[in-house]
């Protein structure tokens, strides 16, 4: 399997991949509301926790996925910004106290050490209700597209509600400190960390007019790029070093948490990072578009060091 | 001003309104997801939080505004279940540990009191997002009714979120403990108690095809009769009973929170109520539909005992 990540591209990939993130950052910063008003406050906490970096991952996804099948319109970027802003709430609502009790993320304080822990709660349902607030502003600027949008709010809150990410969590926080079966680890794999990456993917394609047989192939695949990432998660948090990973290692020992290296041993877990990215890859490359910076993306994420 | 409260149909109404409030009840169950999955709890949850009693004012002023611009169909109903779901998550977030930290509403253990924090925090975020994804099922639904649709999911995003309920939630939390001037805390009346209520009559008008003036005038009667059902809250806190009130008086003075008593004094602050629910009704009894119900209904809000 041949992902490019090494090919004479690799360079002007990754050249490329720095610039969409800055331009993504760009959709980002003009889809925060603007800080005024007596409850700026919370919108100054929106922009923290929102604008504190990371790989854009999912917003990138669903950009990408979205000139895959031929979109060229901006109607994408209302929802790229909402994706991001629920990804950014699940973040600062995990940090606090009562959930895991992280001070720092990505060597910044978190959200509710800066803001206070009422204001964490506020940022993080502020967040999570601007994302709907923002992709439904989607209606009054593309109306002509209006079954599309609405397609994709409805997608937007399934995957990222009890039926996916918020789901996950549940059974995650549930789960802690326990040792569970292989099938419950899939099941809070699969929403925790596949559903938003789903939800990227198939609203970048029913934005872009994809017929519903190959939205459901972009959720399938997605779904493996998911499963493969967050074993490949489980694999660096015991090989890797805490230098080059930017956090700390062993931590899944330590919280006593299953993964699939514990469950299945690294030898077989780096199997499964290998078989569910072929797979992804292969259903991306069977659809009639191509978009080749996607697929180095997706070998780029799945084999990263970090 | 004839609120006809002690007129000849009151009985009626008051036997009406016990019936409308059983078949809210209905329509949120329905709306509600079934209790199975890994997850369950979570759903057990929000059921728990949702079904606790209540008023279930903005589904009602919702469906019968909606009654008022002729609306006959069934399209509201997801949007009452899902504005009610906002209240709730919002309650369920007020009370935790780092916001208010109750432990009983309505003489019921609090949400986190009976499922820990984590999934007290988890829950408010569950419903949040679940309101939205019902809101979302009338597109698939009521295809034909798409654009109103979408109309309505905006101004339910709006109404709760930082320019709205969230906005006013900043601002209260933020002056705990202080003083602050008539222009504030009419900021955090407007967002926190109007901008909910003004979702509900707007949705409803939206949803039945009013016309946009029509929706501004619905708009402002509801934001009149938000301040007024505050400023009799206000009202009742000094001059009610616990045994009445079915909560603790004088809950404000403890507290120290400033309010319409405290600025204005009980007389002025009735004299408020009065004119701010006057000039609703006539606002309403200006527009081409006539439902005696609501103009009945609004009456009893303003000049309730508990």
């Amino acid at each position: 399997m041949n992902f490019n990540t090494t090919g004479e591209h690799s360079a002007d990939f990754k050249e490329l991949r720095k610039q969409k993130i800055e331009r993504i950052e760009k959709i980002l910063t003009a889809y925060l509301p603007k800080e005024e008003g007596y409850q700026r406050v919370i919108m100054e906490a929106m922009a923290y926790s929102l604008m504190a970096g990371g790989k854009r991952l999912r917003p990138m996804l669903m950009q990408e996925t979205y000139r895959l099948f031929g979109g060229e319109g901006g109607v994408v970027e209302p929802f790229m910004a909402a994706l991001e802003m629920i990804h950014t709430y699940s973040l600062v609502h995990d940090d606090l106290p009562a959930m895991d009790d992280d001070e720092l993320r990505r060597g910044r304080k978190t959200t509710h050490v800066v803001y206070g822990e009422d204001m964490g709660i506020l940022a993080g349902d502020a967040l999570l209700n601007y994302a709907f607030e923002t992709a439904a502003s989607a209606f009054e600027e593309y109306p002509e597209e209006s079954l599309r949008i609405g397609k994709a709010i409805g997608i937007l809150g399934k995957k990222a509600g009890i039926y996916g990410m918020l789901g996950g969590q549940v059974v995650d926080v549930k789960e802690t400190g326990h040792s569970v079966e292989k099938e419950v680890l899939d099941f809070i794999y699969a929403l925790k960390t596949g559903a938003l990456l789903e939800s990227a993917m198939m609203i970048g394609a029913v934005l872009a007019g994809a017929k519903e047989e190959e939205i459901r192939i972009v959720e399938k695949a997605a779904g493996k790029i998911g499963l493969a990432f967050q074993v490949q998660d489980d694999i660096l948090d015991v090989t890797s070093t805490a230098e080059v990973l930017g956090k700390p290692i062993h931590s899944d020992e330590k919280n006593e948490k299953t993964t699939y290296v514990t469950l299945l041993g690294i030898r077989e877990a780096e199997k499964v990072v290998e078989k569910e990215s072929v797979e992804a890859v292969e259903l991306i490359r069977g659809l009639s578009g191509k978009n080749p910076y996607l697929e180095w993306l997706l070998g780029e994420l799945i084999h990263r060091k970090k």
